[in-house]
């Protein structure tokens, strides 16, 4: 893992857990069930992964594009794979996702 | 197929070739695009048409959501599968999604 | 309560029961979370559907919006309130809302 | 002008003097800015609503593109510029314009 | 004040004074809206800061819910309040607000 | 030309070829397409740059806007023109865009 993926999910942690330690109910619900949401179920786990990444995509999340990018690379998911989930989010969501496939793309391929 | 589903298809259809039949070479070549993005490739193309339901469903479009339910049920996608990306939409674009969703749904069992 | 507005509630029941009706525990999950997110706690259940409206408001859909202006209504929020919740939605989200605004402000005089 | 071009203006008109009639400020100065904006400057009005077609067509609403498809057929932008700015629209926001588009060639062509 | 507070507070004065010094008149009254927009009126100046915080989680702009968070502390919301509106944003806004209110929360805890 | 703006042109620049170099043809043909699109047609390059730059700051993307904002800086678009173009984006895409439009206007100022 490189330090700069390392950076990003340590600190993803560390906020995730001063979130957690807060002292409401929904938000805490809200997260065990995003939890819950991708799990095998009729679609398989990197089915699941691929949508979460293509959703974040198309509504142009950052984070949760690195998140749901380190998880398909995870779930060996394969070039060609990855780069057609990233042609239906820019077919969809236009020219306004490049600069976003931009960084997903350099993220892969640092992820190698 | 119910009279409102043939209704819904034919005045896409109408308005596709309207656009089509004006002079302008990028609409063209974007259509064409679209097309292209969804056949059989690294994912097949049930899996890519799962992808561009979700999408349409997080950014809340009635008209891209309801075609790519067509063409899921179609492809046999069962209520299980479709009833999981209408869960990972809800998760990652909000309860705002909801009002889209039941349309969806409504849509599905009309399908059947 | 006009028969627009029983329709309205009517259709949405119809269509909540449907989706609870099918298979899914996430979906079930995110609908309670949601019913509960909306109780009194730090902050009453007025303040709360008011956050409910502008959020509504600034996302754009006509649903939503609907629905936290009849729960806001039954709340007795009055038309100063109401008239500000709507200026703020107009700031932030941009003279866009305003299609929105025309149908809440419609819906709000009917509910008198 | 055609009888369902009639009903949306008529309609509009009827909301925002229903919005207008109410007792806050910062509406009404919204709505006046709104007036203001569109009007010949620097760049002249026509290029103007163009701007306002381009931004209203990526941020998909109906209303707001209809009103300025409208208003530059009054301006007697023609067919080729009516045609890249949709293209623009379409480029840039993604196959998910692609519904409104279909309603805003519908509306144009509806208007000649 | 924490100095990455500091740095945030100054950086945008200076930007709204390079902003407010060009020569655009629709622009300077659109500032002149947005400070009088969230004034005590009917609602207290509170509840609108509430109602701009949960307006811009939902639209995901990490400037403005850095401003919002801001003052809402100035006016005294507690803890449970603040979250609260975190989790209307969260439901409402779904799983793709979330790195939102990591940053939010991270600032909320910086200015205690 | 600012050493802040050679990074950004030459970043964008490697990710584009970083992009263009895998095998994906879809993605391919959409770059081939978004250059065109922009070409002078019906509407000079100029009024097409100008509604590229309000559609990507509605849509609130920094590194469209400052893509676009370098372009109609090349292709001599004046200070009172530029204003407009922003003015029109805030009041169309709200006050949500306003961090957007000082980067924007601090960027233009750097272009000088």
């Amino acid at each position: 893992m490189s330090s700069k993926v390392q950076r990003f999910s340590e600190e993803r942690e560390r906020l995730n857990r001063l979130i957690l330690s807060r002292d409401n109910l929904e938000i805490k619900r809200f997260f065990a069930l995003d939890n819950a949401t991708y799990r095998d179920g009729a679609l398989d786990c990197k089915t699941k992964e691929l949508l979460g990444l293509v959703a974040s995509l198309v509504l142009r999340c950052d984070d949760c594009i690195s998140y749901h990018v380190i998880k398909v690379k995870e779930l060996e998911v394969n070039d060609a794979e990855f780069d057609e989930v990233m042609s239906i989010g820019m077919l969809v969501g236009g020219s306004i996702t490049i600069p976003h496939i931009r960084r997903a793309v350099d993220l892969w391929e640092e992820l190698k």
